[in-house]
């Protein structure tokens, strides 16, 4: 399905909610606030409310705290969200021998210990190799800087969810 | 299951998110963001940071807008949350009469279109008739209200959801 901003202004709380609730992964809440701002007259304009709603939490680790590991539990049991299963599959975690998973799965750990929160990145702007060589670099970073990082990443996934379910203006 | 504040505190986020990230409904979010604030004193303290974390949101109806309607579509469909469902069921909205169950889905819809987020109570504290009773008064009051009372009313699920959760500390 793919709307034109016109369509999303037009639909009521509920719909909107179920449509794009998790374009930002398991806060269907950033969502459902941003409704409050209609209409928007672009879907860039959507996208910047969601981006200065995020950037008004008071805290935001949460956000981070609700995305799954790349190739983690969630993928193995088959619970991630759909639209983390399919950037998961495209970015080949589904493809991991068993020397990449087994580095995947320390290096998902070592990350996790040293910063609370789990590495997210925009899988689907890299491939497994790429991936592996980031969740490796990054876990050398500070925590702030860690944490900054893994916002902007979040920013990326949900531009691209909307882009997915959101026609962009060709005006623009 | 019931923890102490002790167990809770000693959860790594993975596991306080997935126990207790629906103590407000649909917003995990809430749960994992004020994981950064281990270890929690009391019961009462854990539930403190979370109304904290609650009053500082730069919008407060999207909350709202996560949660269902009462004896709404999620209700005839089976997708309520486990605890949204046993909480319905708690205050008889599962046994509508039929007269009882139009006067409830027609009064939802004009809350919705008053105000633009749903009807919130505890369920757990009111029988049906209560609810019904409250719906239709509720409708008649300004929004800048209503969206605070709602507020008022998520904070009392949660206080009786994480009560289901975490024993309270008798020493408070």
């Amino acid at each position: 399905m793919n709307m034109d901003i016109a369509a999303v202004n037009a639909l009521p709380y509920e719909d909107f909610v179920d449509i794009l609730g998790n374009v930002v992964e398991k806060c269907p809440i950033i969502t459902a606030a941003v409704w409050s701002g209609r209409p928007f007259l672009s879907l860039a304009a959507l996208e910047a409310a969601i981006s200065e709603f995020i950037d008004a939490l008071p805290e935001s680790e949460g956000i981070l705290r609700c995305h799954p590991d790349l190739a983690g539990r969630d993928h193995q049991s088959g619970s991630l969200t759909r639209e983390s299963h399919d950037e998961q599959a495209g970015s080949g975690m589904g493809a991991l021998n068993s020397g990449e998973a087994s580095r995947m799965a320390r290096l998902n750990q070592e990350y996790k210990e040293r910063f609370g929160f789990p590495f997210v990145i925009c899988a689907r702007m890299h491939d497994k190799e790429n991936i592996l060589r980031q969740l490796s670099a990054r876990c050398q970073n500070e925590r702030a800087v860690e944490r900054a990082r893994g916002i902007e990443e979040v920013k990326k996934i949900c531009h691209l969810r909307l882009q997915s379910l959101v026609l962009t203006d060709s005006r623009l």
